[in-house]
């Protein structure tokens, strides 16, 4: 059985468990004071330009987000995201858990646009009850989407320059950031991401780590305390060298870009293969998750032997489907699926 | 320059990170669907006797405590620890930002006496204000305590039993389960823990894992949805299979306890060494933590050399220092100690 | 200058402030312990005849919302509202505060349909990735709605049966329930209503008191330590005799009721005269709350005069307007207001 | 029945229920934007000498004590307070509840001593663990305190001062602010206890009203939206008038004084009856609250004629006992006492 399921279906990039096994006895100190995250956060400083950055390793993604967003919000805000965000839809309440509002504007592909930022924005400080509404303080998109589609620097410089003037903060959730940059339809940079926004995170867990989330303040601008408040959120492990050492891994050599690209290829060769047999898509995805909407024949063709999540099923039978390519997806893998179709 | 400052500088017991590598490519479903989770929940009743027991692997111990105490308690009440345990001191307030208070009664070298408990409830029902004050609604303990003492079980018996008159939940943190359980002293092992308790839960970081606690409702007794709730508290890794991996380990040919074993015997050494240079204790400790009073004079023959932690400086210039030994502890650090002192 | 801005722009029914008077200097306990809240919740339990009803008092509308619902619901639950639901829109966050996110369904004039709901838990569950996802745990609607339209026994009965099938209970806010029972569309009653959920409000601050909203759990259903919850949320009131007297006022010769009929007698009379001048409606509004488009014009010849809340603002010029009467309102002001139209 | 239980038994004022009835049907807008809650700012900022001052009226004591520490605190913050503390002991957790956790340090008759604050702080920093601990982020003391103490002006500025160097804001709980400032112990007025804080509450419930406290930040430093804060807090009153036209009238001819001064002077006549008997006192109060520890005997006398509380009970049979003056307290009342006794 070959899965598709997700991108967090095998273990690590072997050079992460090799580096594991090579430092497993020194001894450094807990929480994030030993050398590998201190060099870890060093190299993610200069791959992405910003050498006043302050960077956390926090370990998986609805607690990024959940402890991000508290910290950054005044404890009475709530944070602005798409109706298809994943704080919104997947995130089982954690947001709103501490105290937060997750108020939604409309999604397109899984975008959120400035000019509906803008327009809810303005419609909501026009309506003099505004005090009485629960009050928007920064603003979630992630990159990529949930439907993997991701936003062009223009559009991204668009939201940006929308949450400056309402003088709220931007938070790009980058849990398969990697998939993102790696597309051949991305014209933006791991640089150019940390100018257009205030917050992001490097998602490790679904790129190649065995867990772990890098959120960067580029500008240093860290919430006061930020330790404490990570660790008030569950988020702070005791031996943060496991988070240093697979991000001090997967930013030597280039390497987290190395095997996003592999995801992004294979992704590529999986939509190639579904075109050549006139299989339609949801969503045109550049990414590593692609949406191809496949019928009860096609599906049985595959069953016992390929996996793929269900995405949504249609009034004709036919199933909106997911497949995930990721670092560890093999050509071989791929090759079997195309003749199995 | 050796470290005794804790029980968390090293990365992990070989063979989980061998199990790691050799099962690296294998796919499987995340959030704890995976084979290795499955196998290591099955060991772990066995070991503790109770196959009806509801598992749980959550990542780390603050995360932990939170977020068993928020799931267990009702939303409005109020948990009850010693003044010096974990949650009361230590958490960085992770407890309340749940929106719990930690209520607190005496300690007595760490531990919580039923005496004391008893008298808190009783006192506390006997006035007739009661419900304008914080409800308590479960007990926490934890095995060995912050001063590395444990609980006989006669003592624990006797917390369980005023639990139980109160219907209060009674959950014991064993971050260091194993070094307490492994302690010369111990009169219990893990079968009558879980007995004696509602819910506990079994460390993995402080005892050899990368990271990972195991929580355990030993008769089934999870709450409802406790998936979503550890969900909700960031607790749920996307990777389960990682702890998973780790906990099967741990819990195949006793090695939990075997590794548990070597801590203790050597903190034993450690205890005698001091006691042969004619060192007192702060405290009589049976398991990994010792917490001998150094002179300045002793602790500069130590400078550079051996690292351990400053517990509290008394007047006189001496220190209640604290050495601690692990899974991972050598015989020729022991010696090498022993040379310097 | 009239006001038809809201009903809460007078203080109390006179009747309220000579029974305050009368009693002022009489000396009671505080908290809810004395003689006129007890008398006050005997009245109620009569006129819902409910006897075993648990009433408490609060002190008004967010603040019953946020403490009812964080009190039903288990701590991780999330509540279902209808979009337009009052605490979806305007309730800054209050429930989120506490912790519950809101989810909501489509609303059909302000109303929940019970086949939407069922859609929508059915979808919910359909999903194998629910426990991902905020778990629903009670459903909330207002009587009347934020449009002043009402549901029919037949319609409250639907929605009582999805939340019984799903075991969610279904709250009722009432902060304007005399003008929904007192409609000439209403077709049910107090006993009625308190037959077909599982806790509701009777609201006072809408309804001719200062302050004041009587929670009802018909069934005795209330929490436990109901009490020590709304101290905790802030709305337990010192001098529980401000709420006793009002509510006990307002259930003595059916005052409740006769108040509310004055609001709706004088709302019928502002619909006719609207509809005399032609004047379309946003909404077909049966209770105090009337939603007439005007023109610019209309509006202009009001200025001064007649004070209104606008709406929402239309593309023509013309605006949606809410005019709103109540217990005070005079027929003297309606006339007033037919003359300058 | 005679009761001294507490100082609030009885209604308001009699000057607040006529200016209740004369302003009764007067139309003014909801949410504190009425006439009377703007000239009841003005009249208070005048009081204190604070023109910038930015006073909003909440409800009740333990609304008003989690709203403002809420607010003033980082979402991440706890506050300190003494072991005797309000918040500490009898706020059921509502502190805690909105995340915060409440740090004690000692009490010396119920008051916090700037030495002991500056020791707990000045260690707190010691320890270089401190960003495992939740922070201190503000100051709560109330004047007068649980044991009817008050503050010197010296002890008060000097625990001020500690707050400043730390930047913590210095919260005073003015419950029973009247009868703390018209005792003849007091060396501080209203102006005086603006300066030495950064915000403090007016208690109206236990002073005259029948509800309400006044929330100042002397100098215009209320945090940012606190309105909105107030809301979601369930705290923000629709008929904002009731609380305006209540401290409109207690600050309106010094009334708020006057009544206090009442209390006060009984308080004594009180306390010189009692030392008359030679009946000793568990604590020297100087406010309405006294503290006489009664024989089992003096408590039978009054038995059926004068209530009080039973503060604690002593082992030789003996109770400490509270009896609170109020401003409805009755010369008569305290002679017919003296005849009991």
């Amino acid at each position: 059985m070959i899965s598709f399921n997700c991108d967090y279906n095998e273990g690590a990039h072997p050079e992460i468990l090799r580096r594991l096994m090579q430092t497993n006895l020194e001894q450094e100190p807990g929480y994030g004071d030993d050398k590998f995250t201190i060099s870890a956060k060093e190299k993610i400083r200069q791959a992405i330009q910003c050498p006043q950055a302050d960077i956390t390793f926090l370990v998986g993604g609805t607690q990024t987000n959940a402890t991000v967003i508290d910290a950054v919000l005044p404890h009475y805000g709530a944070v602005v995201a798409t109706e298809t965000g994943h704080i919104a839809a997947h995130e089982s309440g954690a947001v709103e858990h501490a105290g937060h509002k997750v108020i939604t504007i409309p999604a397109h592909e899984g975008k959120m646009l400035a000019a509906d930022l803008r327009k809810y924005l303005s419609d909501f400080y026009a309506d003099s009850t505004w005090p009485h509404m629960a009050n928007p303080g920064m603003v979630y998109i992630s990159f990529p989407t949930e439907y993997g589609t991701i936003y062009t620097e223009q559009e991204l410089a668009g939201i940006h320059s929308v949450c400056q003037e309402y003088e709220m903060p931007l938070f790009v959730d980058g849990a398969r950031l990697g998939y993102g940059l790696a597309s051949p339809a991305a014209d933006i940079d791991l640089p150019t991401l940390a100018r257009l926004c205030d917050v992001f995170y490097i998602g490790g867990t679904k790129v190649g780590a065995l867990c772990g989330e890098a959120v960067v303040f580029p500008r240093g601008n860290a919430p006061r305390n930020f330790f404490t408040i990570v660790k008030q959120h569950g988020a702070l492990l005791a031996k943060g060298r496991l988070l240093g050492i697979q991000f001090d891994t997967l930013f030597t050599d280039n390497l987290y870009m190395r095997i996003s690209h592999n995801a992004i290829d294979l992704a590529m060769k999986l939509q190639a293969i579904f075109r050549e047999k006139a299989i339609p898509f949801f969503i045109e995805s550049p990414t590593n998750q692609q949406f191809p909407i496949l019928t009860t024949e096609q599906m049985k063709r595959l069953e016992g032997k390929v996996s793929f999540e269900i995405w949504q099923r249609l009034d004709d039978g036919r199933a909106v489907t997911r497949f995930a390519t990721s670092w560890a997806t093999s050509e071989e893998n791929i090759k079997a699926l195309q003749k199995l179709l």
